[in-house]
């Protein structure tokens, strides 16, 4: 079973409302030691990795206003999930971080730079949920009257990905790097090559800036759920993101997803929110408690945004037409799952116990791990995004409780593995496999 | 007197060729350790900040190619240094972080975070070296047939300049974050806005995406010397970065531009190597044994990108024409300085005893101090931008000789003062002062 913690650098990530909790530290979101300290917290817990979601624009379709989204602190205000890394690398060996970031107005050229640097000072623990953004606010905000529609943000997104899979992966060949101080060679020069690429969006002559980085390419995370996300995730992704209320639907996915990147293997990861007690009374308890500081407000500006409609204009039992706008489309697919087509805003906040869209997880250790193995078999997942609710003690409390269960049952590590994130998620080499795009840039 | 460390996250940055000296560490740049002890060690020191270095492409005009450089890397392989910022701010507390960004390719709401976001998790450290670049290979790397003419590069910064002024300083008033879970408010919208601009290069509109930073804008740093780039620095820069190679030369450049930034104070670094050793015969040992690894053909690769010429079509004694080309001109005004203007590459290398083109300051530690003092009152600088040689012992010998002189003589703070990089710099508030353009944009 593998374990990602899922965050996001602002006070509400995915519960919404949770921030006004006593216990609480979610308001430390801009402060180092709050990272730091969470970095440790997970590498005690032998989690693979820490996945950082990011966000461009803001939440401003609930009431046609980013009010709510303020108020609530729904991923606002946020900052750049890159920067954090560093510091929690810094204080950890083998935690890996798989960080969200939004292709669509990035530089290329500096893009590539950024993402080796980090797997370079991180010693090959990068990985990167690529991600192109569905909010016009964003669009707005980088200076353009919209978005690209959807299926056009994944042709711009494999022309991106061909650009800096030659930097990463065909610019510096192995060995390049000398450091022969005896010779006075750092680098041989025969070993380095311009990377001329002349596409639709873009034309580029670029040398990359960075001798190879352990992983070259970070690792591949994508979480799309359309057809063309699917076939965008089955051609580059290593690792999938997915959503879903019940396994037989994420089953259905998954089976999908993976017969579309055979014979590539996919690490596939499902959203999960965990309430654990010592008892399941406790957890209940704790739950109750939780759901108290829960906020319905939140939750409405935050689906708004991501299905694509006003929701301040439904009443709480008028049926809610799906939105023409700029859904996650798998957010609409849940919805769907959970209420029928037919869904209302009582019917959503019914099913946002804690804010999210996916059933939490309650009881002892044991009924715990039975409902992640029983997720395991009956979806075909791999493991888990465990999402955040009072935190730390939600990642305390796990770790304390759950993992020496999963361990005890022989279905989690009890030590890393060695070497780079790759290496320790798919147990193979540290570079991309030999039949991914990105491979074909190796013409040294 | 003020101190920054200046470096880059390169082998090979102003002084090339000393990453072949036995006792160098510069090849360790791409590890966190690297840095986090070089923040430890500044930090011991009491340095006011570590003042990074960056350029975006490759020096390719020396022998129109690349391989010089790359042989003795000369800035090349190189980090992006913001990604090293968060790491080396977690192991210290005040120590300032300058760090130069070329703004030319940058998505202003994107950089506006990242900033932002640096400021945040440095508690208020974070400085910002504004450039706009110089290289032809950078802009193709980018996308572009070339880059912007000078000039131009200066009117796009000063609109890229008021879109990140507006969004750091006018998007969210101070007091919008309540962070008030008693009431579940954590941001008053009502002290957020949206940022309208329509420029002649941008239209944008946009919220800031973070809360108001300790410092808002970074300490802005600015390092131009030609006509435009001085009435660019006396509008925005409060720190100035100037290299010379007489103090009277560097004087005449400092009254200038304190003259144009009147009534702002300006704090103005020069750049200095300095080579200590407890008698002036060791300095003078550790000097020969030092330039013994110099690389001349470092020097006239780095030399032809930023004089604008290639070097490698010259005889060692034919005088050099002033390029066309993308010089950085202070960089010309500097060969102008040392050996008129019909110079040659033996005066250059003659000149660049370390390879770089400003002299050493080599002595005892009496002496150092003598002639660092010498500098600020001949030059009217308020401190120096200490170039690498031999990295870290240059520091070390600095830290532990010159620096217990420095203060014996009451010229060297002993403690660090409170709070933020600013309020360190200038002893006032930790925000620009009101009269700077930025300010303007705090209209809530």
């Amino acid at each position: 079973m593998r374990l990602n913690a899922f965050d996001m650098a602002t006070p509400g990530h995915i519960q919404q409302g949770l921030w006004t909790h006593p216990r609480d530290r979610s308001a430390d979101y801009a402060r180092l030691e709050h990272w730091v300290g969470l970095a440790r917290l997970l590498e005690r817990g032998l989690f693979d990795g820490l996945f950082l979601a990011d966000v461009l624009g803001i939440y401003d379709v609930f009431g046609q206003s980013p009010d709510a989204a303020l108020r609530h602190a729904v991923q606002v205000p946020l900052l750049d999930p890159l920067m954090l890394v560093s510091a929690m690398a810094a204080v950890t060996t083998d935690l890996g971080f798989g960080v969200t970031c939004n292709l669509a107005f990035e530089p290329p050229y500096l893009f590539a730079r950024r993402m080796s640097t980090l797997d370079h000072l991180t010693n090959g623990r990068l990985g990167w949920n690529i991600v192109t953004g569905y909010l016009d606010s964003a669009a707005r905000a980088l200076g353009y009257a919209g978005q690209m529609r959807h299926d056009d943000r994944y042709d711009f997104a494999d022309e991106f990905l061909e650009i800096v899979y030659a930097l990463w992966e065909g610019s510096w060949a192995d060995g390049a790097v000398m450091a022969d101080a005896a010779q006075a060679v750092f680098t041989d020069p025969g070993k380095v090559r311009r990377i001329e690429h002349n596409g639709k969006q873009f034309r580029i002559s670029a040398t990359h800036l960075c001798a190879p980085s352990p992983q070259r390419s970070p690792v591949l995370y994508q979480a799309g759920a359309s057809e063309r996300g699917r076939a965008f995730a089955a051609r580059h992704a290593e690792c999938v993101f997915v959503n879903g209320t019940t396994p037989s639907a994420v089953a259905a996915l998954v089976a999908d997803l993976r017969a579309r990147a055979a014979p590539r293997p996919l690490l596939v990861f499902v959203g999960a929110t965990v309430v654990v007690g010592r008892t399941e009374r406790e957890a209940r308890a704790l739950l109750a408690d939780y759901a108290a500081h829960a906020s319905a407000e939140g939750v409405l500006a935050h689906a708004s945004a991501s299905l694509g409609v006003d929701l301040a204009g439904y009443g709480m039992d008028e049926p809610v037409a799906a939105g023409p706008g700029n859904a996650i489309r798998s957010n609409m697919a849940s919805m769907a799952q959970i209420a029928g087509p037919a869904w209302t805003k009582r019917k959503l906040l019914d099913h946002a116990v804690l804010g999210s869209r996916h059933m939490p997880i309650i009881g002892d250790p044991a009924q715990v791990a039975d409902a992640l193995q029983a997720w395991m078999e009956e979806a075909d997942v791999d493991g888990f995004n465990l999402s955040r609710t009072v935190m730390p003690e939600c990642l305390e409390s796990f770790i304390d409780l759950v993992i020496p269960v999963l361990q005890a049952r022989g279905v989690f590590k009890t030590a890393y593995a060695p070497g780079t994130y790759r290496e320790k998620l798919f147990g193979q080499g540290a570079l991309l496999a030999a039949g991914h795009p990105a491979a074909r840039h190796r013409r040294w």
